[in-house]
């Protein structure tokens, strides 16, 4: 039997408990939803504010150099190089996942004109998919959509790409990287890897196992804030011949030469295109030093305990209630969420927002649980789950406030 | 004889006068690069002081339904509609001017299945010669650029797209919106119009003139902050056909359906791609209230009265020092800048700056300087003109120091 004490023994002895004071968390609430919107580093608006009130009001158009506005998409790419396993000048700050990856598949598709596919999976982010489709379309290939099971017996000589999610945004399902892009690479294909639900949440070794290309998301685990700028990786191998077609002049070698011919950048910059969003990618810049001598392994170690404690007090607590665990039970295979699926699921996470338990609501009946490990507690998978179990025992969740769906879920 | 006590009396009389203070400028600043980088209304700080710690930081997710973060782009949008003679749920805010291009360009030439040309200039600012270029290429279609002059011959019914820049970023230069788009119905071709450089600063007339596409920028006239999110015009009589290639899930009908097949959102968000850059959002929303009961024809009035002072001056004081107007004597011909070509440009621009007098350069040789008819003062362009004969005459500019390139010009 799992005690609420037993776990905040866990977070007496968490050796990351300190890294929670680096965000400004609302005190009466549990924030399960940082695979959704990370939380607010708590240096953030210091820091914005001094973009906006010297940098921008009075530093002026000066502070592209003064200010050194103009490579922080640079810095901040080697930052989130070092949580993804990237090299240096390997990674850049850029518009957002779904505009990379239309930059991606479209360069990886030049680098195989002979091959007609493009292999995606079903269960992948619906954008990632509409992406490849409209990418397909363009370039006068087939996107071939199959089952997260199939994908490795589909790569063969027809796949120019393997375009896939590492984690699984609703069950939290994770490929075996190395596995997957050493398939792609017997078979010739290009391996692009969205990291949305993975940077910043678990260790990945992007160089380790050889990737092509990735893409991923600001806002959730590295905690950049609400739309923060999204990140692009291009294999240093690849750079010198990835040619993306949405050329903007920040993707230019010489951007301030304003020349008539488009000549991409000799590095990463070539996947830049208009100006950087600067408010969004200084907030994302400064977010990361939450991450400021962190080891990622110990960061997944905490992050694994927690997706177990979660599904160790669903077992105890939620016996017979209608709820089903939608994750894999072994930690190998999950990222840092844990689903549970429920036929009143909608209902049922609106009540636990009620109660200041914040979760998300994924159609047409996922609860979604991501574990922040910089800033969750071990106290506050107890509380969810006690709080989960009184709104469906009781069926507080049955009402119409609850039932009635909000724009965004 | 134009005297400063002449220029004070205009903006003793100036009807805008009281906007100035609608902004954050700094106090020993002439500030005439608007057109690179608005200045900061002084109500975005407080805004974006809300938005992270209120919204954000304990708002959580919960802030894209209750702090309506989700339809602020279509807010801002419908604000930038009424600057630009657009209707409502015309205009919605996303991405970059180039990303936005590109989206409208691919559209436009699936509505002109048949037509083998996309129609650009020479002298356009690049990026939008670069995008054009791209997507001429995956469309299997020719990108014909000619000079400025030779545009109105040059559409015909080969033409699928023509695609321009209202007003010439370098020279000022502005197009005659209603006569070229009128060439452009009559022969059967799509308008596309960059409004980088006049949204803002002059009233721009998109239904009156039968505009097809427009594009334009958060950053200059509209003082949205640096890389704030540029926007995206479509006439509404062809909102239910275009379809364009950067389909992500927020330009989906139903986004938090979570679909596997990319269905178009009815109205303008179907040019949306991405999740919104929300700080840049909500920072370019309240920088839009400067306009707040500005009528447009009073703004171009002044605006125009500061270009022919500016000309006037330099006429005046700059007679035989090596300079040349570089923009048209003729307001009506002439966007809210006026450049000067000098062949130690660079250097001058330099020299200029280190006296607080803010312009910028343009290679190879323009000086160039915007008038934001909001906050710029006529006394600014009196002073402006007299440091630049300062720096010509005495020869300021020529230490190594002012010739040295900085990264961004």
């Amino acid at each position: 039997m799992i005690t609420r004490e037993h776990c905040a023994a866990l977070d007496a002895a968490d050796p990351l408990a300190h890294c929670r004071a680096r965000f400004d968390l609302p005190p009466d609430t549990i924030y399960l939803d940082g695979n959704s919107l990370g939380a607010m580093p708590a240096n953030v608006p210091a820091r914005i504010r001094r973009a906006l009130e010297q940098e921008w009001a009075h530093g002026l158009i000066r502070s592209w150099n003064d200010a050194d506005w103009y490579p922080a998409p640079q810095r901040t790419g080697n930052r989130i190089a070092t949580l993804i396993g990237a090299g240096r000048d390997e990674v850049i700050v850029a518009d957002s996942t779904s505009v990379n990856l239309f930059k991606v598949l479209v360069a990886a598709t030049r680098m195989r004109p002979g091959r007609p596919v493009i292999l995606a999976e079903r269960t992948n982010f619906p954008t990632d998919v509409y992406v490849a489709d409209s990418v397909a379309e363009m370039t006068g290939r087939e996107l071939r959509c199959v089952d997260p099971a199939d994908v490795l017996g589909a790569i063969d000589e027809t796949v120019a790409i393997v375009s896939l999610t590492h984690v699984n945004y609703k069950s939290g399902w994770c490929y075996d990287m190395a596995q997957v892009t050493r398939r792609a690479r017997e078979a010739g294909a290009l391996i692009v890897w969205d990291l949305c639900h993975s940077a910043g949440a678990m260790p990945v070794r992007l160089n380790d196992c050889g990737v092509d290309f990735a893409v991923g998301c600001g806002y959730k685990y590295l905690n950049g804030g609400p739309g923060a700028p999204a990140f692009v990786f291009v294999a240093s191998r690849h750079l010198a011949q990835v040619r993306q077609p949405l050329t903007g002049w920040h993707g230019h070698a010489r951007p301030f030469a304003f020349t008539h011919d488009y000549e991409p950048h000799p590095g990463i910059d070539r996947m830049l295109t208009g100006t950087a969003p600067q408010l969004g990618v200084i907030a994302l810049e400064s977010a990361l030093e939450a991450f400021d001598g962190v080891d990622l392994d110990v960061l997944r170690a905490k992050s694994v305990a927690l997706g177990n404690l979660f599904i160790d007090l669903a077992d105890q607590q939620l016996a017979g209630l209608g709820c089903r665990l939608a994750s894999p039970r072994d930690p190998r295979e999950r990222g840092s969420q844990v689903s549970l699926a429920h036929e009143e699921g909608y209902a049922i996470m609106q009540a636990l927002i009620a109660r200041n338990v914040i979760g998300d609501f994924r159609a047409p009946d996922i609860l979604r649980f991501g574990f922040a490990p910089l800033y969750v507690r071990y106290v506050d998978i107890w509380d969810t789950i006690a709080a989960l179990e009184d709104i469906v025992r009781t069926g507080a969740w049955n009402t119409e406030a609850f039932k009635t769906r909000k724009s965004v879920t």
